[in-house]
């Protein structure tokens, strides 16, 4: 937890060390070569750490495709899991309140048709988070709401990739949208992962359907220009 | 680096969810569900970097060790580690300026008392770190020139200890000044350890050398009312 910021003491330099006296500053220089021992194991530990995370990745990715499959109507939850969920929001609420829902719920089921899975999962998850609520605008919304999954993979290098699923749509003809993320094969200063860039996949957009392009109205300002 | 933020998205309520019908609210439950088998894995994979942490701290210790006896003028680094402290400097300066410094240094040596290890190392550390030095006052500093060795500990419950080494002073008694980070037992949600409170040690200030006192020189305003 703290090994971290107690490594960054050690390396910087002002005017001070420049002003000491030679033996001082050859023990300086000796700190610092033990700095470049110590980044080095930093190093390692970040490998270790990432290793770490795909191992868990692993045993998270059923526990995804489950999520999938009640998401887009694949599957029901079993009662054990149900029961598990519902625990959990007792924590929170008010008895009394989920029994007046559960009368209120039966009225509703006979009003209203049959739901495959859970319609617009990924998009309230993403409204839910509050950084990226701010980017989604109404125009991308129609899109968003057809989401069927978001995945995320590791590259054989340091980096990973987000992967968006779609179904056949009327927007683009793209099964899945990807954004891969790279980061540098050098680890930093403390042994982090440096973020190096990213690369989306081309967009194909079907004929006048293109949600990035915004369709001005605009008045002409002066007509004999295009006479 | 990535699967904590994507954990985040889901188990989040607003109206919407109540406004469901009551099947989906079922897969809705269902999904809270399997969300807490994420979340104990969670926890289980906090615990393992905290082992890892604590492996690469063994790992980091002798380093810190030797550190500890350069500063204190108990040893002199070896050739080879002033010698890749050098490098790294040469990365960044140029090599003229470091003949000229090697030049001057030879006039400074014979003008200059033998130094012992390196002077106010700590706190030359601690006033590089920014947010720390906003907190250390002129008045601090005497007491803080003196430390020896600055070194953290890792508790048997979820925690750290701070350890702070004074040589006999004219300050106050103790020969370490600890402050210890208490984490709850319980991780929070993602799996991350929730920080519960510190405890430091009480300070056996010397008669009228307590540095947190304030000495006022009060004018009083109205000498009726002590008589």
């Amino acid at each position: 937890m703290i090994q971290g910021k107690l490594g960054t003491l050690v390396g910087r330099s002002s005017g001070y060390i420049e002003s000491l006296p030679a033996p001082v500053r050859r023990r300086v220089a000796g700190l610092k070569g033990i700095q470049q021992e110590h980044s080095k194991l930093e190093a390692e530990f970040q490998e270790e750490v990432l290793e770490l995370e795909k191992k868990y990745f692993a045993k998270y990715t059923p526990l995804y495709q489950k999520r999938s499959s009640i998401v887009n109507g694949a599957a029901e939850p079993t009662d054990e899991e149900v029961e598990a969920g519902k625990q959990d929001d007792e924590d929170e609420e008010n008895e009394d309140a989920d029994k007046e829902e559960a009368e209120e719920d039966e009225k509703k089921e006979t009003s209203t048709e049959p739901m495959n899975g859970i319609p617009e999962f990924w998009l309230s998850a993403m409204k839910n988070l509050g950084t990226l609520a701010e980017l989604i605008t109404d125009k991308d919304e129609p899109a968003l709401r057809l989401i069927t999954d978001i995945r995320m993979e590791y590259l054989d290098r340091p980096g990973f990739r987000l992967i968006f699923e779609f179904p056949e749509n009327d927007f683009f003809t793209n099964k899945t949208i990807t954004k891969t993320y790279f980061y540098q094969e050098e680890s930093g200063y403390g042994g982090d992962f440096i973020y190096d860039h990213a690369e989306g996949d081309t967009i194909d957009w079907k004929a006048g359907k293109d949600l990035t392009v915004r369709i001005e109205s605009k008045k002409q300002r002066n007509k004999s220009k295009i006479l």
